[in-house]
Parts: structure tokens; sequence; C-alpha cells
């Protein structure tokens, strides 16, 4: 049915792309053929709203963070992506309905499936079912990021840290987080100087301890009764 | 085919809804007998997050504002939805991926076509083209937010305020805007007290003059330097 290679690929795709078996067999064929493997090592930039768009993403492994960037550099996290999500806003250039570009780049060492811009566009376009899906990644987007934007817009600094605090700990297993101010300030859209502040007020509060480089929860209750 | 009063609807159906090629008689005679007409007074609510949603809108006459609320009831604009619009997210309940809620109200008095939730979910869920039409509709809106939050978030306070005055002469074809700064300040997701301080610093740089309950442009030039 299928070149050898793309054997391998075949549960990945019943697993994540539910138009899979709405495809006919030149469909699977085309798409299984037209995945590529990608790696990228932490920190480096995966796709920007200056380049040609890359395409839709399967993250296999690996942790990626998406933003939004101001014209004078400033940047706003939107969402992360983990492993098993499926990215269609790296392929924005074939979605007629996005008219905005993000940015997203590796936290981690990641490694992605990648199915090319062109090639999605031209199944999307003579299978609804993968249109359908297009657009229903894109939706479940659209609620990451109002969630995004209700926590800045919206809530007391402070709480928004603490969330955030929390959020860490809960995904590492540690009561330590290995963030500088710089970077927890990034991630929340907001600026290293506020996120100092509110820490050294969490220290007064015996909250959290501080080190270089890090942030040690010492009072979780407290911590938690903030985030609620 | 159909029964007498749904005649006048096809029209609107095969103009706004891209799916509608894709139905059956049956569907057709469903949707059709369930479309209602909704009016709405200038500045009724039409849809709130504590409700049971309503169902998918189509704008036959007026204007629409929709926003999000914060706990303590300060509102931002999302975005607003004019004649011949769809929306959606007024059906958020049957949507699985949308998992925020927003408030629509009537800006001026409006007319609209409504097709009830429970219906258009059965329909949606045996029809994989409404089902595509009904994410489609909600990625424009996500684009229509992103473009909101860039501004919010990013642009320095003077300029949005800028482009939003030349918003509303562009839109009312009067350089004369019947506005509070009330008003504007809830149309920017801003403060009335932030909206009022660079009002006065306009003012100064003979940018507008203010009178009751409006502001007038007397240097449009200079209004169109600052938006850009």
């Amino acid at each position: 049915m299928f070149a050898n290679e793309c054997i391998d690929f075949t549960d990945l795709f019943v697993k994540h792309f539910c138009f899979w078996e709405h495809l006919s067999e030149e469909e699977k064929r085309i798409l299984c053929e037209n995945m590529t493997m990608m790696k990228f090592k932490k920190g480096e930039n995966i796709h920007n709203a200056n380049e040609n768009c890359l395409g839709v993403i399967l993250i296999k492994k690996g942790h990626l963070r998406t933003y939004m960037m101001s014209e004078d550099g400033r940047d706003i996290t939107l969402f992360r992506l983990f492993e098993d999500d499926v990215c269609v806003l790296s392929a924005s250039c074939i979605i007629d309905t996005i008219t905005f570009d993000i940015f997203i780049d590796a936290e981690e060492d990641s490694e992605l499936l990648l199915i090319k811009s062109d090639i999605f566009e031209k199944l999307a376009e003579k299978n609804i079912y993968i249109k359908n899906f297009q657009h229903e990644i894109t939706s479940t987007r659209f609620s990451d990021v109002m969630w995004t934007m209700q926590q800045i817009l919206f809530m007391s600094f402070d709480r928004r840290l603490a969330i955030f605090l929390m959020d860490e700990i809960a995904k590492n297993g540690k009561d330590e987080i290995k963030l500088t101010h710089e970077q927890i300030a990034r991630y929340m859209g907001s600026a290293r100087e506020v996120v100092t502040r509110m820490l050294k007020y969490f220290v007064g509060e015996g909250i959290v301890e501080l080190s270089r480089g890090g942030v040690k929860i010492i009072d979780k209750n407290k911590l938690r009764e903030l985030a609620q």
C-alpha cells in the first residue's frame, strides 16, 4: 500500500489526523510520501512572520513556544505546544482566514513531523475533511490565545505570577523553577522589572526563595491561594 | 420545495452560507424552517457568557459589538459585526474547540436571522460542510482578535487613539465623532482617564477640538501622521 518508509507514519496519522479515514489511497500516499522529519535545538527558531511558511507540524518530541512580536522586538507568549500536538498556524500562508503571523521557537530539543504547506494546501483544497481539520485546530488555538489574553488584560499581576509558578512546578514535578526573571517576563508578556518586583514581594511573604537563575517555592499553599 | 415563508431566506442562505449547495433537500428544509428573525434595540445585550448560547447569527441590519469582560466588569472590545456578517461564537456551547465566552451587544437597532444552537448542532454533526463553515468563521474571528490584541498590547496609546479616530471618521463620513470619552475608552479596552488625557494632548497639538459628548477633528493630516 505504501512505500516502506511510510509505514511508520501510518499509526501517527491515524492517531493525530482525524481526517485520515476520509482519505483516498492516493491522498494517503501523497501525504505519507511528503512527510519530513525535522529536528530543532533548544532555543532555535522554527517559524517566523518574515519567512515563507513552513507547513503543518506534528510534535513527536519536545516542546515549542508560540508568540507574537511587536515592531520594537517585545514578545508575548500565546501558547505552548507539547508532544502529540498539531500546529497549523505554521502554515498560515495557506489558511485564507488567518491574517496574522506568529513566531515559533523550540524550548527544548524537538523532533517534528512536517507536511509542507504546498502539499497540505493541495490536499485540503480537494478534501473537505482535511480543510475542516485545519480550521478545527485553528479554532482550538483561538481558545488558547483568548485564555492568555484574559490573563494578560484582566488579571492582577500577583495572581498571574502565582498561576505561572504553579503551572511550572506542576509541569516539571519539582518545587524549583530554573528560569531567570527575564525569561519569566517573556513567557508572561511582561517586563523583567515587574517580575523582579513581584518576586521580591513573594519572598517577603515567605512564598518563594530566589537563587541564581531560579525560583524555589517554599510555601505552596500560600501560592495556591494567590492563584485562585 | 419549501414552505412559503422559507423562500425569502433561500437567497440569503446561498449568499452567506457556503455550505448551502452541499445540503440535502431535507437539510435545507430543516434549516429554513428553523430560521428565526430577531430584533434588538440599540444598546441591548444579545449574548453573554452567563446564559445559554443563542445560536448562529446572520446580521440582516444593524451593527454589533463583541467583547470580553473581566470579573470586576471591565470590558474590552474584540471585534464588531456589520450587515451580512455571520457570527458563530454566539453558539460557542456547540463548538467543542471554543472554551471561552464572549458578550455581544447591539450598537444600533439591529435585525438578526438566528439558527438556534441545537438545530445547527444536529446539522453540523452530520454534514462536514456545515461543520467546516463553523470552524472557518471562527478562524476569521481569531484573526480579528489577534489584530485587536496587537493594538492593545504593542501600540503606543497616542497611535492607537489616532487610528481609532481615523476609523470612526472614515466609517461615519463626518469629521465629528459623537462618542464620550467613556465610550471611546470602552471600545479601545482602556480607561476613561487615559482617553481624556490623550485627547487633551491632541487638543494641545491642534489635532482635535472637544465638545460635549464628542470629538471634532480639525487637523486630519496630523492625525493621519500619528496613525501611521
